[in-house]
């Protein structure tokens, strides 16, 4: 059967490979000062946005996206109180962190003004009003440079940023020295979790830099995945800590965790979703174990867009 | 950065989704009795078989396609010896039957006279030498109508064919029927395995349809997934039977039974990958539980292609 | 080199061909009662009008489409002083039009009230103001319904509309019936001017059957083409009439008409391009000389989209 | 209506605008020592030969291109007897030379062994056995060395070569030291002829660089142009000479020598074709009269690809 519709977006995920969407309608459409930026409304995923290109989330999966960027590392910590985001212009990692009923405050600190303030505008289903959350600040400001000013110290930090692509604002949020930085931010029992990149066996080469280099710098890395099908290919992600691991936790402590702290129904994350996602395939593990690259501020790493 | 090359082929995903590849070059294109059928080097994935314009295995990930299929099923049963194969067209489905030491005979029954043909001269990395082993027998037939005729039973029928499409070869090998069919045909502790269509959210409906099914006809119906990226969407699978169930079997215990039965060295999969794949995420448990659309000849599914 | 870009407007020329555009931007994009309208910033062609999935016209070539559609027929009529617009919902062939020194008063009929709204927003390189020249009036109705009923005649009556696409709103605008319709109308030195579809000599079915069918309602029909980049395929036209036929003005005369009866400066039409555009290829000619389709009412003509 | 078909090929004709075709079958795919290149089985244009990734001519529309590449200049010159080609790869070129019974010898040069070799063998209906016609010499070098050391000199010199790509095979092909060499190789009375790139408004500069370029070498300069629908883009050619012009020679002196001259019936060119053809636009002649730019060795040109 054919391809309908007459308006594309295509994702370049490789110069030999591409997501292609029918767009049934175009939201916002504009350049920031450090990207640009598209709220389209695509086919088979609804509003979705676009930064330089790339699909950040879309509304049909940003709960399996969002939910396994925050839950992991909050339930490894024993009570998250203070957190801090990177980056998460959408509003919806802030929106999953504030559903933790231990949290007392969230700094989210992202660079581009702009894209935080449009996506309040168009993607109310991401924050769901969670900006003006009493116990949420939040600044734009280069992270980087924050926390290596301030002295405040945090039991999470999340770090939500678009890939490392060149010229754009995220390459050095993805550096040995960064994860220095961050690690001297962490309370005794603190834990960071982050996006890293493509699992696809093709294109590992991100994903295990980011676990190589993350390893250098914490005693625990506990890597994972997961199936976010607006992005085509699978994902890694990793929580990072000095002592918290939450692949010692099992199905059942999940579960219960789950019911004690946070508010609402989780549609993605329980305890059997929490033991599949720390479990990797064994090509990858094995990849994991044979990296070598180390991802430094004068040696980055730049993905394909 | 822009998408390169000038030679592309979309697999469309739905009426407005679709997964474009740059084409490096065509070894064979044509029409057979059932079915067109391309075998096109593609710039990421490296050789690939396509069969009415879907993709069905790619180079550089048909080991987790094939070893997912195969495997689970085979090491669930406690001494599989005769296994059947529906379809199977590329060979490397036979090659992962083969590589089990207690196997001593396979009936691999493809429709397609052609497919297998050309299968046999482009792709020897798929069938590695698999049509000339003594213990194989190869027929080309009608798998559904020689297993209703027949009177021979089976360890494992492995069940590997392309899905179900309107005019395509294949939609009567999802049915109710076809499954009772099945399981007419197995030994006590038989077991059959499948590829069941995507998990993506937005597509569950093809999987849980299937699942539902499975399980008016068998016992035990074990639903499993893998992240195959030539297929962009995450996919399905499941194993059923009237006892033997692959989820009983530990890391441990996997991983000892490879050793044991398996020749070679498996590249995806083993004990962890094993205990990842049959934990499948909340929102496809939720989906699975609630479902209630039956497969039949007379109400039978098709997916878009 | 490769395509850059990342958002496309793919048109459709038949099943097998298309011609792709990057999106700058989307100014407008909605649904009216009658078509489905988008206005594009596309890469290579700047803001351009897309009906139903077609290119109208865009800002890199739109003076060719215009220039070429109103001045024939206009400058092939001694004194035109009434003029009727079908369609023409951009403004711009109105605003050709009314260039003319001779013109007294112009009805433009537009059955589509929410494209010409859209397109005096957004399109004023287009109109250039031209809706609210007082000679001009505007109404919103089925222009074959209105062309029955009046008892009005004109000296020119210009043809713009989209092409013939099932369940669009012109496809009755392209048939003997309303060619005789219009007929009635027209002044005894009365013409008309209509686009008629691609040249190209895969496609020339829609342009020899409008040739044919105008042959038997009007004595004179002359038809002509224009290349219009944007529309990818060369374009016909035709002037029809009972008596005035362009095709007697030499070159020196239409030069020294332009100069009398025209405002301002002409981009694409003179008397080299009026002798151009009504040689057609040998091809072309010979395809016309052996038409025998009829476009009737109820048996009507559709074009690819 | 949506696009049928699952393979593509995508010509770029801007980093922003592509000519996009079903690809029904591939012929041939390669790469010689000079170039990549295609034969493809297209949707709307039938057999199409693609060097480095651009449509050179189809089975459909090459008539129009061949056709207008050799007439004029051909039927400018009082008695062509002797003809060099550049390039020529598909036989068309030849083939059409042959069709003037003046003709005695045709050297056709072209650097590319290969691209005639696989001409000769999937493109039949191009050179319709021109390549074992006894006037015929072929010769595989570089054409404007060879123009350089010969001492011949010819009636007409037929250019046949592909656009200027930066480390393609014919950009120094297009410069006014070449064009000097030519001019050199010419009898008293003698032609050239040539392809000179596209005249979509958007995109003259090559056209009219080409124009200016052989202004300066030429006392005789006649640009013409074309629609060639597989190109998308309407195309220019031009014939040069010290004192034979085509504009010359009236409908009827061109129908006449077409009778005398010409084998068999040609499907394009005629009096009528001539004329149209050397009657360019007004927004074109604008523009070649105010063109500055000279190409030249050092200083080439490079159309886009």
């Amino acid at each position: 059967m054919p391809i309908k519709n007459y308006r594309w977006f295509i994702e370049p995920l490789s110069p030999e490979e591409g997501h292609l969407h029918g767009i049934k309608g175009v939201l916002y459409s504009g350049q920031t000062n450090y990207q640009t930026m598209d709220i389209l409304e695509l086919g088979s995923y609804g509003k979705s946005l676009v930064l330089d290109g790339k699909i950040q989330s879309s509304l049909a999966d940003e709960f399996i996206y969002h939910e396994a960027l925050v839950h992991p590392a909050m339930l490894a910590h024993p009570q998250p109180e203070h957190v801090f985001i990177v980056g998460g212009g959408e509003g919806a990692t802030l929106r999953e962190v504030l559903r933790h009923r231990t949290v007392k405050r969230v700094l989210m600190v992202d660079i581009d003004e702009e894209v935080v303030e449009k996506c309040r505008i168009h993607l109310p289903e991401w924050h769901q009003g969670s900006f003006t959350d009493p116990r949420v600040e939040l600044q734009y400001l280069d992270a980087r440079k924050y926390l290596e000013e301030t002295r405040e110290t945090y039991d999470a930090i999340v770090i939500d940023i678009s890939e490392p692509v060149e010229e754009g604002p995220a390459y050095l949020l993805f550096t040995k020295e960064f994860y220095e930085i961050v690690r001297e931010r962490l309370n005794p029992q603190g834990v960071i979790s982050l996006q890293a990149g493509t699992v696809s066996p093709a294109s590992l080469e991100c994903f295990s830099a980011i676990h190589k280099t993350l390893s250098l710098v914490f005693p625990v890395v506990a890597p994972y995945w997961a199936a976010i099908p607006c992005f085509a290919l699978p994902w890694g992600f990793a929580v990072a800590s000095a002592e918290s691991d939450p692949r010692t936790l099992s199905p059942a402590t999940i579960d219960r965790l789950i019911t004690e702290r946070i508010e609402g129904e989780l549609r993605y994350w329980d305890g059997l979703t929490h033991q599949m996602s720390f479990l990797l395939p064994k090509h990858i593990r094995a990849r994991l174990k044979r990296e070598e690259r180390i991802i430094e501020d004068n040696h980055p790493l730049f993905t394909y867009h």
